[in-house]
């Protein structure tokens, strides 16, 4: 999907709200385990239920995994539905891959030619050759990790070099002398407000994919103050406060409230 | 798998050789794709012919998710059959994968306990929290990485810091104080021997997998004069040159013989 589609979502739907699809068997309503694919008849039911009120769906890799088989095919279900029902909304699969140029080549394959998602989340630690296979498709998105939700985000990403730049800095000017880093866009913590005032001096109108509100214990007033640029440049994701809203028959319904409640948060920012 | 049952198998074989399984559908010989499942086919062949000159085996997981369902059921066939036959050898994910706590748990899951390996790859960048959930299977190793074999591992992971560290150094140092920081091995390139002794200060017993020697251009005798421990210390992965010495029937052949000649120089320093 290409930028000015994604930003005229953001502007018709008031909302820059990302659903994270972190489906878990063992938090999902007890009766959808009858179902012969309860991951996907979830997703389904989260997906029609939250849409209207979301541009973009981020599917958490690590929990198809989980599941074997049986979750490679949930998910390529989900974004086969995705892609068929909801052709304006944005595609993240959350890998966060990395790897040498050969293997990130076959990762790129796996998540943007087969199972056709807009963006895919990697990781900086390897450098250039492994994100560049990544950002040789020129009609998706490649969403650098820079400063994460997570406490461990303090081991590593905030060192300072002997340039004065923190890690998390340095990431993300290397990133702008890379091929085609136009298609770009960063992941940073809504954990982690404080921060986003050094981050959009580097790159004043990237779009940052923020995860960390709600159960992680992120603000949207704190990451909207530094964060939205012109366009918007944020994508809020909000995984387990939506998804797990109520575990019984009404799951749908409370995750649109949920997600409602989100947006409409949103609307008095953009 | 125990360490001291890896340690035995390097010492009864004289040889630290891990063959990475980076099965290539474009490159695997032509005749075996009228077979129904040729990527589990050609690896059961390699794995047959080249066991007795190798202690570990790594399949590198990009290349089966790059096949969607069907390569997740040949790495799934390929390492039952390695746990089913050869259960002295130790098996390696190569999956380099890093995220917070609760989805790291996820992807432990997935390479443990559903898949059965004895270890995974994983990525430093998002700190201790996204490596714990691994270190606390305690009859499992982790490995992480430090200083990777390619172009791109100039461009963060030899940043110095106002400590005086490169970030290399300072993974290594933090990993340390991580919770069964035992169960830890890392990964350094065969490309860059030089940074061996360095390592080698900070974690002088630490099992080290070397990727890069041979398509890489890493040399063996390099890697062993800073590298090797009393208990060896090394687990040195060859990929492409064995796997894809020819590609005709003789192929397994073939990878047998590139293993052993590996194994003969191994021998010389164990």
């Amino acid at each position: 999907m290409e930028l000015p589609k994604l930003i005229k979502q953001i502007r018709i739907k008031k909302s820059f709200l990302c659903v994270g699809l972190d489906t878990d068997l063992a938090k999902i309503p007890q009766y959808l385990h009858k179902q012969p694919n309860p991951v996907f008849e979830f997703n389904r039911q989260i997906i029609d239920a939250t849409a209207k009120y979301a541009v973009a769906f981020k599917p958490n890799i690590a929990f198809y995994e989980a599941l074997g088989i049986q979750g490679w095919e949930a998910l390529k279900d989900t974004i086969t539905y995705l892609n068929d029902q909801y052709p304006e909304i944005f595609t993240i699969a959350d890998a966060k891959r990395g790897d040498i140029g050969n293997t990130a080549s076959k990762y790129a394959q796996a998540f943007f030619e087969n199972l056709n998602f807009d963006a895919i989340t990697v990781a900086p630690y390897m450098g250039k050759d492994s994100i560049e296979p990544f950002l040789s498709y020129t009609n998706k998105h490649t969403i650098l990790l820079v400063l994460t939700s997570n406490k461990g985000a303090f081991d590593f990403q905030t060192k300072i070099d002997v340039q004065n730049d923190a890690l998390y800095e340095s990431v993300l000017k290397t990133s702008k002398t890379w091929n085609n880093s136009k298609q770009l866009m960063y992941v940073v913590g809504a954990t982690k407000p404080e921060y986003f005032k050094s981050i959009r001096k580097i790159v004043p109108n990237a779009f940052l994919l923020v995860p960390g509100v709600g159960a992680q214990g992120g603000n949207l007033k704190d990451v909207c103050q530094y964060g939205l640029t012109k366009d918007c440049g944020l994508l809020v994701n909000s995984s387990r406060g939506i998804l797990y809203a109520a575990n019984g028959k009404d799951f749908a319904k409370a995750a649109e409230l949920k997600a409602k409640a989100l947006q409409e948060e949103m609307a008095s920012y953009v």
